[in-house]
């Protein structure tokens, strides 16, 4: 038996914040916290299959250097020490990154992706690579799900959802383009934060105008302070101001007015789930909290008029901007390339720059109901995931393709093409599966959404229905 | 003597637009034209430099094909069969990509840039990759002004300048981020087009937020055919709606009044090309074109006033922008990229994420000021360069570095500053220099100022003095 427990309100995962002050006073070190991360990655790997690879000789050396900085009063930041996994995306100088397609296998660029070297810089130590659906897209990689390993933990950051599940690790950086970071930690019970739309600097991958770096973690502090302490030394993207914010995270702020949206997600999610929200809803109310629905405001109703088909223009736009790419990519290596990949390329290849401007003009018209809606409440709210993570036991021979192996990114694609920060907060637990709420800003309220995530996590109990 | 004499009446580049009817007809063939510049080539190549690798074999089974179309009245479009060189920074599936760098030597990475995709697509022929400035910066590579050996092309797109000035070809691609496409153009009696910030998309080069693609050529017509045919492919950037306009070049179009900026540059430009450009502004005048100066209306002075630090402005962006890849680079060969660019990195690396939103607050707000402008007048026009190409002999050991071997940019960061197109019109010969004319527009103005610039070149007489 491989699987551990989720319950809401007993689920504990790594945490790094809550035992620095060990550091200090040297009754514990970052290397002994190393270590224990090691041994829970030893005990659960075998099943959960997060990791791409790992460097832990460089690891040690790193968590041995820290242990002297925290002995000595000297940290580089409040997350000097903190064993740190790098979705395998991300260019990192010391191990491979294959991004999880056979074409690229031993690709060693020796660099280090901006965001990897400012946690470097931070004192951070980069324990591995996580296994990442091929290229970011959907195709699976082998990483399961550590609350059932018979279903998938959510992509493209599998590998980086799934280790802080299974209590590897602190926190790990994942990627969304469509719902890669929030889609596989709500189905992990993670906390994570997409950011806004170039609020931290992606380094070399620029080829997008939708895709974000962002962290997963098992608590709310660890996760803002990764990501604000490479905020703090990358800023944003070219051309974009960036994240910025305390280094602590935000004190919790009650929310007065949030607005629901169900987007096109909503008929997709199960009853039980259905429930679960709505139990979460009613606890808000009960906190004396406003809830605005389509039907309470056609300002909401423009929203998700303008987002109702979030998942197919978000695709396309993502496949036209991945098409220069992948196309020569498949040029050089075609049969070390998923035929999902490829399918994902040929319909990309059917756009022209006319389709994509056409693109580009709804999602603006989107962002801009999204704007209309500042000042009509604080943060809006939804699921993060349709449901608890799916079965999946991979493609059957002669079958056609499964269309969603990684699980519906349906309630992600809405924030990714507003451009727009979001937090997942692990409230809801459905037949002992974590659902994650999802709590959305307008850009760069990245801060002001994390105070509100905050606040509903400690006020509203958890929601746990089997 | 291997110079070329510069008369702005008199000198004439290689054309295309105007043999395809011969193409057509079958008195001339796409290969017999690609043997024409393969010879101009072997006759001035020792003496300019201008290339960085060739592919004649594959040239001449790709203007064989071209051949084959035109014959059948089946043409990919009105450049097919065009030889064009591709500055060795964008990468090239049948060539090397060494970016003028030595770390780079051998580099050979078998993709096509986006814009390569679509020349090859519109049946074009990529006949080789132009030096460039080490990485796109300002460390020069071999090539010699094709009007005086002794003096620089300009740079950093330093062999596709001097390519279509020694009529080796008709059309060549560079780069622009800060002045990298329009000075060595304007040093080398080019015509070419810096388009608005993200109308061309740049496939793999989305490092740095004011980087273009343009093409040099040597008349508007075949200018103009380049950009549209690749922007009518890949469209504009990620995000970008990208270049739109007529598949010729848009019929002249004669300003009634015009913005004249002096920019920073003025108090360096000697004595003689001021005197052509008073001249050149006469002409206008006596055509009945108001000009508008700075003393003229305050909106004028307010542009003038923001971009008055565009050089050090645009030149911390960047250096900002390009330091983790560089940082990458130098670590992993620090004796393979030049003393000039291990500095600039050295200077961006006293930056911090408050320094660099501070610099894009300054250029935000040069944009407004440049939009205020938009009905004032019809388009903005300076010099494309501070007067002729200077002498460049190389570094001499010892001595301290010369600070612009390549010529001054001075005059090229506004435009780099404010995402706006321009253009530079070979109208100015000073002591047998080419000096260029600079015609700027408000963004996604491309084709217009094109227009402008047009009928400028049509209706004023070229100025030469000597």
């Amino acid at each position: 038996m491989t699987n551990i427990t989720y319950a809401p309100n007993t689920f504990k995962a790594m945490t790094f914040h809550d035992v620095t002050h060990a550091f200090a006073d040297g009754s514990d070190t970052p290397r002994a916290y190393l270590e224990r991360c090691l041994e829970a990655i030893e005990s659960r790997e075998p099943s959960v299959k997060a990791f791409a690879s790992f460097n832990k000789e460089s690891a040690r050396k790193a968590a041995d250097n820290s242990s002297t900085r925290w002995k000595t009063g000297q940290p580089l930041s409040s997350i000097d020490g903190m064993p740190i996994a790098i979705k395998d995306l991300l260019e990192t100088r010391d191990m491979p990154t294959q991004m999880g397609c056979k074409a690229y296998e031993g690709n060693f660029p020796k660099n280090d992706n901006a965001a990897v070297w400012a946690l470097r810089q931070a004192g951070a130590i980069i324990a591995g690579k996580t296994v990442t659906a091929e290229l970011g897209g959907n195709h699976p990689g082998p990483t399961t799900n550590p609350f059932d390993t018979a279903r998938t933990p959510g992509g493209s950051s599998s590998g980086s959802a799934a280790a802080i599940a299974a209590g590897m690790l602190p926190a790990a950086i994942g990627t969304q383009v469509g719902g890669s970071i929030i889609r596989p930690a709500a189905f992990c019970g993670n906390f994570a934060l997409k950011p806004t739309q170039g609020a931290i600097h992606r380094g070399e991958r620029q080829a997008t105008s939708m895709s974000t770096h962002g962290p997963h973690a098992g608590c709310i502090e660890d996760m803002w302070r990764v990501a604000i302490e490479i905020a703090k030394r990358t800023g944003g993207d070219p051309g974009h101001r960036g994240l910025m914010g305390p280094d602590k995270a935000p004190a919790p702020v009650k929310p007065e007015r949030l607005i629901i949206i169900e987007t096109e997600g909503w008929p997709r999610v199960d009853d039980t789930s259905k429930k679960a929200f709505a139990n979460l809803t009613k606890f808000a109310e009960a906190e004396g909290i406003s809830l605005i629905r389509r039907a309470d405001h056609p300002a909401v109703e423009a929203l998700e008029i303008s987002i109702a088909a979030a998942t197919h223009v978000c695709g396309m736009i993502t496949a036209w901007e991945n098409r220069w790419a992948l196309r020569n990519l498949i040029e050089r290596a075609p049969n070390d390339v998923s035929v999902r990949t490829q399918e994902t390329v040929a319909n990309a290849e059917k756009l022209n720059p006319d389709d994509y401007r056409s693109l580009l003009a709804k999602r603006s018209y989107s962002r801009h109901c999204h704007t209309e809606l500042s000042s009509l409440a604080d943060a809006i709210i939804t699921f993060s995931c349709p449901g608890p993570a799916p079965h999946w036991s991979g493609d059957t021979k002669g079958e056609p393709l499964a269309p969603r192996p990684t699980g519906d990114a349906v309630f992600n694609y809405p924030s990714s093409m507003l451009g727009a920060p979001v937090m997942t907060v692990p409230m809801m637990a459905v037949k002992n599966l974590p659902v994650g709420l999802q709590v959305m800003g307008q850009q760069h309220e990245d801060a002001r959404i994390v105070a509100i995530g905050r606040w509903l996590h400690e006020t509203l109990p958890p929601i746990a229905i089997t």
